[in-house]
């Protein structure tokens, strides 16, 4: 029964997901779906992004968040259109939702849109939004587990961003275990891009890989 | 409509959490509820209260997960009773998943029972599992907004432990802002630890804090 609709929420999510779809498509912008754990730094990725790419690419961003648009004001700093959705204690966007900050957003003048999605390994994962490829944010700090324990993100992934790897001394980070699990068991051949956006380490290699990704087109990114 | 959904699995949820409550009222346990996100230390947590408790309580413990048995494999190590709940990608515990959990631990031989949900800010919060108290587990590398950006945990949570406090010289967390948020606007009042699980400092205090509401009882809790 429950089972029942939760497809049911599934079918209607996936009908927006690919008016979203469509949408980007006739306006030609790469949307990536950021998801990871409360805290594993995506909005900082986002800020790094916005700096490295403002010369070169056209950027929005869609900001998700339960409460407070702290993110929105973060980004509304760089000087990119961005739109705060606020799930009122909703742990994932859905496609209903983005297809609604669509509307906000100057499509037609953008490149590349980046989504932030509620800070939850769990529940954004089954939420088609309509984007182009997904972006797993896992942080150091969090434990070279997380990939074994919160699979189904880092299969569906079409890269993985370590990031804070600033404090791997400080901490016990099996890395070989973290390689393993993610390269050998879940995701073959997905890049792992290791970045502290605090030092600037890997920036540049995030920045690029978004650049490519835009120049190649969402084709390259599937699966 | 949804939201109809909702409240039947929420009022389906209540019952069971009612059949918890009185199982462990019964048998005389506490029952705390740990939540927090992915990495953030609740195993950790446990390991600890397990190692300094173990010569004057009576400890059992559950372990939710969504894929894995690695945290159960963990505690296992410790001789404690444990149950690990597989939520095969589930979001949360639910009160159903740890009523049945019940059956497979010696209650009548319990003094304290530590229930791990799924490494989640958002979802566990709506469920009641039956506990005696909530305790939010948050780390110092996720960000000192956590609070105001998921306050639900934090309005309902009955301690809050501030976990890895050994990282604070490496990560930009402005703890005056955490205090404020949490204390004066979600949540005033509600106990602070500061604990690092890796170099053992506030470990003492956690301790401390559990025996103390084994000895008060769950109605010490109350709020």
């Amino acid at each position: 029964m429950e089972v029942r609709v939760v497809h049911k929420v599934l079918k209607a999510n996936e009908e927006f997901a690919q008016m979203v779809r469509e949408r980007l498509g006739e306006a030609g912008v790469v949307a990536l779906n950021l998801i990871g754990a409360p805290g594993s730094g995506k909005t900082s990725l986002i800020e790094a992004a916005l700096r490295g790419l403002k010369e070169r690419l056209r950027l929005g961003v869609i900001e998700g968040d339960p409460e407070t648009t702290r993110d929105a004001e973060r980004i509304a700093h760089l000087q990119a259109p961005v739109v705060q959705i606020n799930t009122a204690g909703g742990c994932h966007l859905d496609a209903h939702l983005v297809y609604r900050a669509l509307e906000a957003l100057p499509l037609a003048s953008l490149d590349l849109l980046l989504i932030e999605n509620v800070g939850n390994l769990v529940c954004p994962v089954e939420f088609d939004l309509g984007e182009s490829g997904r972006v797993a944010v896992v942080s150091v700090p969090e434990g070279h587990d997380k990939p074994a324990k919160y699979p189904k993100l880092f299969r569906t992934a079409q890269v993985v961003v370590l990031n804070k790897v600033d404090l791997m001394p400080f901490v016990d980070f099996d890395e070989g275990q973290f390689r393993s699990d993610l390269a050998r068991l879940l995701n073959p051949g997905v890049p792992l891009l290791k970045v502290s956006c605090r030092t600037g380490e890997g920036v540049g290699e995030w920045v690029r890989w978004l650049q490519e990704v835009v120049e190649r087109g969402p084709s390259s990114l599937r699966r």
